[in-house]
């Protein structure tokens, strides 16, 4: 299937000279988000992976379904004050600024073998962060996966340490 | 299962004297959340939903795996400024101030059989206002859904205007 097509090109959102991609036409297409969760939750099975990782919210979107699938445990990663128990603190840069992830100390164990999910590969700043925060838990990342890279907003960092997949190169 | 007691009772989050209920307990387990997910598709499926409308960050984490089961479309109801197209908004009442919410016009259409899913029914102030979204394109709600009611925290209106589910009751 060719993912490219679900995705929308948005100009100038969210702010002038961006274009976004849009997942949530895909998202309305039943038949082509049952086709992105098998394939993402078939790289999961691959890397053998106890445990699935992911940011909110869109990284939520995918994450859930995978974990489903693979039945693994689903891991939460989000913004400052929104998750109940004892959490480590991760502050990572963006274009403008700084911004901080938690994840609750305990939800991974040293013995967990973790896949990172999220929608879009951008600068990959979030991932950046979300490495540092399993690396807390003594966690091994046995994969990274997106729905889509945009390959020219990052070095290729990521792929020389770890094992990255997406559906969908731009 | 006795879902109950994948739950937990965080005291004072997120401040003193509130007892937040703690789902994150249930995501880190694959068997719990599969029976969970299962569930809540059987209801969704007895529906007869076209689409299934979840808030951002937590009923994303159920609704994409139930829509991922039941094969309806995934609409977003998410903070302004992060759907990219063309949205309704609503204002809603908070216990201290308001917030917003948008769902972008045109994801569901006036032949849509929608379900609405969240985690926790607390005071309806969400549920309301998702309701006042889906109102605006004209698209028929046959059902609502919650991990967990939180009973004492609001009046019935909901249950006598529309089919309300949920899994556990507080």
């Amino acid at each position: 299937m060719d993912f490219k097509k679900y995705i929308t090109d948005v100009p100038n959102f969210p702010k002038e000279g961006v274009v976004f991609k849009d997942i949530t036409t895909l998202l309305n297409d039943p038949e082509a988000f049952k086709a992105v969760i098998d394939e993402m939750s078939q790289f999961v099975k691959e890397q053998g992976a106890t445990a699935i990782v992911a940011p909110e919210a869109r990284g939520f979107v995918f994450a859930s379904a995978i974990a489903y699938v693979t039945g693994t445990k689903f891991v939460l990663v989000r913004k400052p004050g929104k998750l109940p128990r004892k959490t480590n603190e991760v502050e990572y840069t963006l274009e403008y600024g700084t911004s901080k992830l938690q994840m609750q100390q305990g939800d991974l164990t040293p013995n967990d073998k973790v896949v990172i999910v999220d929608d879009i590969l951008a600068t990959g700043g979030t991932i950046d962060a979300i490495i540092e925060l399993i690396d807390k838990e003594h966690a091994e990342i046995v994969g990274i996966e997106f729905l889509a890279d945009i390959t020219e907003l990052h070095d290729k960092e990521l792929e020389k340490k770890y094992k990255v997949k997406s559906l969908i190169n731009y």
